[in-house]
């Protein structure tokens, strides 16, 4: 995604691309040839390029902004990239989606964006989410694709927005912050219990359409809750009560990190390949041994994040688990590792 | 579908499919084998079937509920039939969608359900709207399946559930009859466009996931601001400003009626493959005249009846054109037969 966002942000401005330790080699072959092996095409000339280990603290520091788009596990390296050359850009986004499981377990989840923002101490930069349904490789074809940014900053998601934005490069700004980047990790973990209606029930022409859709929707009001507690568990007990009530028009679940995204999502990729796997009868372990192993399945981590502060929130009566059906089913499978069997009789009334 | 209802429909009530004028001889076809050819499957022996021709004024006069299920062209014959026997069961549901233009051109749309409640005087029916993804073949298979009943008289719905409801047809019921009746009608509209996406990009592999998510997310809230203005058209205006505000959790349109059965119309149906021929190039009109000549496409008819007053209340300030530029594309095709281009610059920041 990284580099799939090399080539929008290519158009007005200077670029450079910088691997982790682990892309060395593929920084190698995109310099001699400009083909992008995984995207499966040549990226831009005027994108320069840089290995993690060449000398790069220069371009950290002078960079106005940074994106990270490393995979969940390399946020500790690139925030300590960061950090280690004492770079504050103007501002910071991240693709990187997933929780954090809290120190308690009875804690709520952090967001990736929330702990980089609560690592980075003063001078802070100011941290941008990026959510919203985008294939890299079709947003690296040019094809029109359709984000959000927010920030709690709003100036800083603008700013960022004017950047970055092109004729397929389309971008909406907004303040939910914390809510967009719970809503693009719950959308992995929903994918997975939605995509298992692929092939949980046996139709001769096609996939059953019915079970699919009513999960697909429960799937979205179930990352509504979830996300509302999320984020205000993070807001000031001040800030809380100033928006309360239902999620609308306005909510990132009902909108591009959430419902835009879980489209794309269910459509194809690990979580939904795994989805499918386990709606056929398979054990989601047994699938992450053999057929899928080695496989990062992010919605299985985000699952895994989740598990203690959602029991203890439950417990206490934050969460309904009447109203989160999915999310329990879900969880049941990846903690007891009992096959995936969604009762339709349990979704709410 | 009305056959597909009576499958559930049977498991706990004594049910009669009555055929319209048009159905005569598939009510033979059914009463001789059982074997229904479109659902392509056998119908409960425990249905009774009636064809129009026959004598039914004692079935309609002792039914304690009608269920509507004929296509909208029907809807008048259906209302005849009621009235011509002074039949007033205790609930009329009904599973045709769509709006019936108003008889001003500055006029908002009336749905069906508001068209037949309206034209059932007192002692009047208590009208259920039925919505929510469903494809009828899935429901007769027994698959789960999951609607909404939606009255104003929140009793006639949940008396509705516990007749039909089984373990397989999941039922919520709500209050916001006129939102449901609006969604269920506009996401066939929506699909149209939404459905280009299929075939607007070319991609090897595939169809392109992006802009197809990207215009998903959008017909949902341009949904939501729709029906959200036919529902306040019909609210007295005492009670207008009550249910103001966003629409969100406990609006049909990001629920099964909206989003949900949205998913289900774009994944397959006749307004999705109208979609995909526009999307492809080719001029809404000629594949009505070619390709899907005598085909019935409910959301080009939705489109229709909507136009005078879509375009009234742009005007006039009651809708926001920015806020609505995918129902503004989809009616300009259906108006002027342009070629379907939809330009994501056009998508509100």
């Amino acid at each position: 995604m990284g580099s799939a966002l090399s080539v929008p942000s290519a158009v007005s401005n200077s670029v450079t691309l910088l691997g982790s330790p682990l892309d060395d080699d593929i920084v190698q072959s995109i310099r001699q040839t400009r083909f992008h092996p995984n995207l499966k095409l040549d990226i831009p000339d005027t994108v320069a390029l840089a290995g993690a280990s060449e000398q790069n603290d220069e371009i950290i520091k002078q960079a106005d902004v940074i994106i990270i788009g490393v995979s969940s596990p390399g946020v500790e390296w690139a925030l300590g990239e960061i950090k280690r050359v004492d770079a504050r850009p103007d501002i910071i986004a991240l693709v990187t989606k997933g929780l954090v499981a809290g120190g308690e377990p009875s804690a709520v989840p952090q967001t990736y964006a929330q702990y980089i923002d609560a690592e980075l101490t003063s001078p802070s930069g100011r941290i941008v989410g990026i959510g919203g349904p985008c294939i890299a490789r079709e947003l690296a074809l040019e094809f029109p694709t359709r984000v959000s940014f927010a920030s709690t900053d709003l100036s800083a998601a603008n700013k960022l927005r004017g950047l970055l934005q092109t004729d397929y490069y389309r971008i909406t700004t907004s303040t939910d912050f914390t809510g967009l980047e719970a809503c693009a990790a719950l959308k992995n973990f929903m994918c997975i219990g939605v995509s298992a209606m692929f092939s949980a029930y046996e139709l001769d022409d096609g996939y059953p359409k019915n079970p699919l859709a009513a999960l697909f929707n429960q799937a979205v009001r179930e990352i509504a809750i979830l996300s509302q507690w999320i984020t205000h568990a993070a807001a000031a007990p001040s800030n809380a009560s100033s928006d309360s009530g239902p999620p609308g028009l306005g909510s990132s679940a009902f909108d591009l990190a959430g419902m835009g995204d879980l489209h794309v999502t269910v459509g194809g990729g690990r979580n939904s390949r795994l989805g499918r796997y386990i709606g056929a009868g398979e054990r989601l372990h047994t699938v992450q041994k053999t057929s899928m192993k080695g496989v990062t399945v992010e919605g299985v981590d985000t699952g895994r994040q989740l598990l203690a502060g959602f029991r203890a929130a439950c417990h206490d009566g934050r969460l309904n688990t009447k109203e989160l059906p999915l999310t329990s089913a879900i969880l049941a499978t990846i903690e007891s590792d009992e096959k995936f069997v969604f009762d339709f009789k349990s979704l709410p009334d």
